[in-house]
């Protein structure tokens, strides 16, 4: 055993996973490109934080011209009050206000030069903030959830895991695709500790039409990572299982996404998902919110 | 044999299926998440409904404008005649309509605040609106249509099924890819009934040039899990085939899909699809219209 | 032979191929469903015929308008001249085209709402053109050059179909993918002719940059369904061959794509590209014109 | 040997890698098409050249139509002093710059009509500078960095190159793809010498979720490209390595990718990177920006 392994044996989980599957490690704080991460920035805010953004940005630039016009001369703006300064002020930022559409016009090469500038930068903020906003209006969006708990138990008389997903909306998902991924911590013989990735097949990785609900199901065969898997060792290794989702929204015509994640913790044993189908006078209604419900496997196998 | 299964057997078909391959199952209306669901909506809605939604939120919306312009006071709109209340809130009204191109001028700090609020109230509806407008206009959608039954016959001397797809557009489709989906109800040794999936081996599921018609095969082997298969037992499993074909158009540059089901009872046996080339006066033409046409099978092969 | 083979035994090449790869079939005209094609409409004609339909639409909406303004009666438009008809017809034509910016302004309830529709309309109408317009400018399109002709010759002592391509931008394409398919008629035991495809194995189907030329090659061995073909089987079968690239543009970050097809007489037998690298003192230029010339296979190789 | 492959003797590295994997190679400037080149000009040039181009653009297209205000005569637009010509073009001047918001109007049919040909130009220039505006700004972009040199080192007492890569910003990127691509210079047996491209099998070349870091191996196997290959070698065959990944952005919901490229002059051997994780008072931080560095293969295992 090398002397790099047993300083790392000090670490007793040297890497710990979070419940929403990253990894728990602080993060420095950089100090980002302004320009080129800007559009990201905007897109990864909170709605009401991007409003008072704009406003405090609307605000401030107003502020500004209207400072510009103020100091330009009482003649610069035709109509505009010149005794009193503070109502000329006022005056002078309702006119930056409202620009190409306030009653006063400007007078003299200076003002007019100050609106032309004022004109053409507020097109350019204009087209930015308006496309910020309908970019993060009409970002396409699944609402899919997943149960709770991913469960280990038995299926066909073969060990399984298996959790399921539900289509909250009333569209179809068409085409939909589903990868299963376990991640775990693992030691090289030369000492290093990294996250190791492995596919988990599926019985089913593929839905032509996923409108209601989708039982997904990984056999425990030999070849799959989670052989002999217990309790115990998912968690000394820090096992994740990370469950994604993509598919074809019928109403978008475009591609949308799920994921989640299931932490050690949150793959449970012998038990069995309820049925979500109901059958009432006849009919048959399906409780979406039942989904996460489970009982006891052996109970109602025996 | 587990109470739970005697319990299910009392539900012949628990999962029967609709004639566009979705499940004949009631699904109760959950309370929509409002804005992340709006784009949504907007999408999925038809054209009258939309405009009918747009014309009746203008009219509320200056509705409301007005009320205000009207309560700011008689001198709030500079020209708007304050005489008659009737006619002041009319003129208020077409204010608020018109509002930037309106010959009347807001007069004083509260009507210019109200105007300010309107505007930039009004230009994020604005984007909004014809965003969705133009986004329902330009969604990529393909003109394909799928012959109304699949058959099951022989072709090479092998059992097989097959459908045809035509394309409706003066277009290409290039790169076309399909893939086929058989889905069933099936019943585990631990009672749970489930829809299972099952993909169809095509004789070609990639065309490079897709302009005119398609015809899909199925090659029925021991492989296949249609193997055997006969009208009674497609319908016990309340059998259903997905075809959904993807491709690029040419005109759009943009991925386009298209979609079609044969449930158990539109799969027809020992029929042939007629041919739709017509040699007129030393001409080829195609007869996109007979694309669903049939003759026996048997009659033209003797 | 059934009598169907016979019947079909007539037409010697039943599907005759185009120079591009369509089949040479008359297909009649249909009427296109209008609304959901108009889309699809302009962004398939040409520039002069787009920018043609646009100025007839808006000279016949604002003729329409100004009929309308015309007869609102005399009083109807602030400022505009009353005694000439003719001279009150053009005033109204220009109130129509200039709207918002007009010196004149409606009076009354009757022009105001007829302002507020064609504001409302233009509207919308503006956004249909200018976002058309823009998806027009903006497609992204990829510049690539295939050679003219597919070389049927000798590589590493192996028979090998071999064609070039080359990037005529000065950018790059990333992570470029090359698919070759066959094409061609074959006829089944029942007598049914029609188009098979088959995928052709390339040497390398993918480049993870292509920004100069790139040389793709099949190696016709026992599998290859070019093996043993030759000219004349090539055209009794009307063979053709797709090929079909696509990547990622640098620039665009978007996905390109550019095809080209090589019928049974754009296969020559025995030449050999040209290389179009050129030392020129000390320097190594490329010859991108150079790409479809070729010389005899046997001469440089003695 | 053959006469061509002796000529080609002559110059030792017939094709000569840059840095940036692209090829030594001069290529003549090719007279593009200008329209069907624009969109992808513009996308492609700095920020401060987009806007100076901008900036012209505006200042000549106003020049033009001052010119033609100023020749439409000296009544054409109400309310411009007709007695200075200097002064009175630069009323022109900014008539034409404000055009719809001017306090002056334009009087006759014939100023009117310049109008109306400005501003629908106007409008189609503005749907063309806004929109490439913010193309710009909202391309979907990642912000990986790879580590500056690959290492071929043991790994599982296995050969193995090594290299990793940093996602800079503070989301996920997930469904992360990682494809690895060796190309050289080869010579065929007929002489012609060219660049090969051979994919290089890794350990992981998926991961769900791409927060921080990620270490990248492929094994040197007896299958591998890179199988006893050594610092010569590689040299001489001018052998480079591409590194492409994509994702899908969690912020965006779009894909993102990245690529590197590691010339035969950064693959280094028998080092090993450092971790990059740093534990100070019991809490776990990442230093991302030690991904570069490395230390003695040797030095740590004994």
């Amino acid at each position: 055993m090398s002397k790099a392994q047993k300083h790392r044996g000090h670490h007793k989980t040297p890497v710990v996973i979070n419940r929403d599957g990253s990894l728990n490690i602080h993060r420095p704080k950089q100090k980002d490109r302004f320009f080129s991460d800007l559009y990201h920035y905007f897109l990864s805010i909170t709605w009401p934080k991007f409003f008072l953004i704009l406003a405090l940005f609307f605000l401030v630039t107003n502020l500004f011209f209207a400072t510009l016009y103020f100091f330009a001369g009482s003649h610069a703006l035709d109509g505009v009050d010149t005794n009193l300064d503070a109502q000329r002020f006022i005056d002078c930022f309702f006119f930056s206000v409202q620009l190409l559409s306030s009653p006063h016009a400007p007078v003299g090469t200076l003002s007019n030069l100050i609106v032309t500038l004022q004109t053409y930068l507020g097109m350019f903020i204009l087209v930015i903030v308006t496309g910020l906003f309908y970019a993060r209006f009409a970002r396409p969006n699944a609402r899919v959830i997943f149960s709770n708990f991913a469960i280990i138990s038995r299926y066909n008389n073969k060990p399984c895991l298996v959790f399921r997903v539900a289509n909250e909306r009333l569209n179809q998902i068409v085409e939909a695709h589903m990868t299963l991924t376990l991640t775990k911590n693992m030691t090289s013989p030369e000492g290093e500790t990294s996250r190791k990735f492995f596919n988990l097949r599926l019985e089913n990785d593929y839905s032509p039409l996923f409108a209601l609900s989708w039982t997904i199901r990984h056999f425990i065969d030999e070849d799959s990572p989670l052989f002999n898997a217990d309790p115990k060792k998912l968690e000394q290794e820090q096992s994740v299982i990370f469950a994604s989702l993509t598919g074809i929204d019928d109403t978008f015509s475009q591609t949308v996404s799920a994921r989640n994640v299931y932490r050690y913790d949150e793959i449970v044993y012998n038990k069995r998902f309820k049925d979500i189908l109901l059958w009432e006078e006849g009919k048959v209604r399906i409780n979406l919110k039942g989904i996460h419900e489970m009982d006891d496997f052996l109970s109602t196998a025996k």
